[in-house]
């Protein structure tokens, strides 16, 4: 067998097995397929797709390609939860402290925030020292004794899958539902969680545009997942509009903080217990009531955010910053309305807008700039009057894009806007 | 514009314009675009197609890339003749001393042998010193001088198509119909002739399985050489049996001498002096009798074979050997009928066995061993007497493959089989 073959085969809408498949993926991590082989792989997987066996198939090959997180030798029930990325997606660090209070101990792996979208762990170092670079020991043992942990997976991880995203990030061969699919599930597959929730968001600042594509991939990752014995629950969320009412990283690491000390209840909000409460659900088997209730309790009782603390000290921060506020940029600019009526706004422009500005970053490797924050004053589907403040963006300096970017965001119309539902879909919870 | 936008745009189906097709050859031909992202491009063309204009633009484009060789000072059509590849396809060397010694001046560039098909430029080598590395100015003044030369062309003729065709190579995107027009006919343009012919083989022996993709093919990249400003002629011929009656580059050089020499007549040397006579007649616009007299005429005077002569003594070969023989290897094995019937012989499998024996190549850059030789002795459609003599294979050491493979090209049959047309269509004579 040769990886010309398999890319042949795939070229041919041949399904391929699993041996062919394990042959391709080995041949991608330890570099003896080249580069062109496996962009004319990943495009012959756009035109011709995979069958769900195929891409469980690929899924696990690329996760056995690396070293795996060794499973904490404490009994118990370890969860991790994926966004498929979005604008004030703050869900995970809610959630992850929420979690770990309750005794459902999360090992979260997660990313860097990339063109309009934020990464969970640009806004973990707000807190100055933070370490999200923990080593597999390293993560294994803050899950086993804090109960929580989040950080990012070492290149070492899953080699093949980096081999494969780095040559697709180039050749047009991103959106293709198997290989997002993939790509997201070998990391899932390579860590020890027991239940994986995966929020796929579908919306114009998602990666997914339409609740179609989202649903498709969320079904075939809640497929792989069950398939390799996995508790895997998928809900596709709404990502028209920001999640949360911030956008920066200390803007959003604020608005968590005020949501787990009780100060605020928004869709950011919901959504993270809504979640949380639903792994709880796979975890425990209690009631759907027993675990809204529980999640709810965990955030009123301080024990979340105390457990937050912990987490952020255990990773190399401040614990007692989680009482506290961190800084905006010291200028600001007040996005308003310029007449009166019912407002709309588009998270990819937000988004686009925050990553102009030096908050986000356009190409991997660069620096963020904490402190640029956008603060959503009006919401989708909120009435305003003339002249009153819809967003507030806090920025240090503006190449002549960003506020331009952040006005042309909202639209203010005499047509009532209609809210849509915060979650679209669920799947999922059966392991096979 | 990026590299990738020009992939996306033709995955998503969409024509691309002449700027944006320039655009992605230039930075294949200067190193920029990754040969990830030309492999993905090509595999987005092998499903998405391109229209003949986006072709015309491509190969334009690849033929601007390099250093086109200099048109000669003297006056007069300058023709090149193109074969897609088969096995005992010797045309070129019939073909090209007869128009050089009627006047038409050949500019024939030529490569090797791969897999089961036979190179000229590797048949040529049997003339021990002779070079067939001439740069554009030896080229250009040998066409000027003799009427006639025959030589590879350098990587610095094509580069963007070098760099395409190697990575087409390795990631199954050679089978494209309008990757291979661009291919072709980029050298042509590139070059200076005013006449092309085209011969598009097809059946099993060549790289166009079916009578309808090699007319497409052909068709193709007549409207690209016609876009062009040049004739361009393309015929489609037989390829199911081998055109000769020798395989192997000592023996089909043999096989062209006799036919020059006036002592062999057959498929090939009808097939040869069929494409002269039509090259001759869009030259100097005489009829098609008289063309087809004047080549015949040609080869019955010894005019040809005297000229093979003067163009093997410029390339640095001994030209008085065109009135001799090349041996063939030591041991000879004799493929015999195992019963009375009607024969019939697969290119493929014959080319295959010659190269078995070492002498064709499996992969670029190998030797080939030039003795290694197989005489047909029967052909398609002719009937034999068991134990008769079905072909003499020359070789000098068999792996185990070779000689089982030559005898599984012949079945004999009590069917009688139907010849197939030699030529099946023919397309073109008119500029643009």
């Amino acid at each position: 067998m040769r990886v010309y073959d398999v890319i042949e085969a795939k070229k041919q809408d041949r399904e391929l097995n699993e041996e062919e498949i394990s042959f391709f993926v080995k041949k991608v991590a330890d570099g003896s397929a080249a580069d062109s082989q496996i962009a004319a792989f990943c495009m012959a997987v756009y035109f011709n797709g995979m069958t769900d066996e195929e891409c469980f198939c690929l899924t696990r090959a690329m996760a056995e390609s690396g070293t795996c997180a060794p499973r904490p030798k404490a009994e118990g029930v370890y969860a991790d939860k994926h966004s498929t990325g979005g604008v004030s997606d703050s869900t995970t660090l809610v959630l992850v402290p929420v979690l770990a209070a309750l005794g459902v101990k999360c090992a979260k792996y997660s990313g860097r925030g990339l063109a309009h979208t934020g990464g969970t762990l640009d806004k973990l170092e707000s807190f100055p020292g933070l370490r999200v670079d923990l080593s597999p020991e390293e993560f294994e043992r803050q899950v086993e004794r804090v109960g929580g942990a989040v950080s990012g997976q070492t290149s070492e991880t899953v080699p093949a899958d980096k081999r494969m995203y780095a040559v697709r990030d180039v050749t047009a061969t991103v959106d293709s539902i198997p290989l997002i699919a993939s790509s997201v599930m070998s990391k899932k597959l390579a860590s020890f969680a027991d239940i994986i929730l995966l929020d796929v968001k579908c919306g114009d600042g998602a990666f997914m545009k339409t609740a179609h594509e989202a649903e498709k991939l969320a079904r075939l990752m809640v497929s792989i997942g069950s398939k390799a014995g996995r508790k895997t629950l998928a809900a596709v969320t709404d990502m028209g509009a920001p999640l949360g009412d911030n956008i920066g990283c200390n803007a959003e690491v604020n608005e968590v903080l005020q949501i787990l000390r009780g100060e605020k209840e928004n869709d950011l909000s919901e959504l993270s217990l809504f979640h949380a409460a639903k792994i709880l659900q796979a975890a425990n088997g209690c009631s759907k009531e027993e675990s809204i209730e529980a999640v709810h309790e965990c955030v009123r009782s301080g024990a979340a955010l105390k457990k937050l603390a912990e987490i952020v000290s255990a990773q190399g921060g401040d614990g007692r910053q989680v009482y506290g506020n961190f800084p905006l940029a010291k200028n600001v600019f007040c996005v308003e309305a310029k007449e009166e009526g019912w407002v709309d706004v588009s998270a990819l422009a937000l988004g686009r807008a925050c990553a102009a500005l030096g908050g986000g970053r356009e190409r991997e490797g660069e620096g963020v700039d904490h402190a640029v924050g956008i603060l959503l004053k009006k919401r989708r589907g909120d009435h305003a009057e003339k002249g009153e403040t819809l967003a507030e963006v806090y920025y240090n300096r503006d190449q002549g894009e960003g506020l331009a970017l952040a006005e042309s965001a909202f639209t203010v119309s005499d047509k009532k806007i209609r809210r849509r539902p915060l979650v679209r879909a669920f799947f999922g919870g059966e392991r096979r």
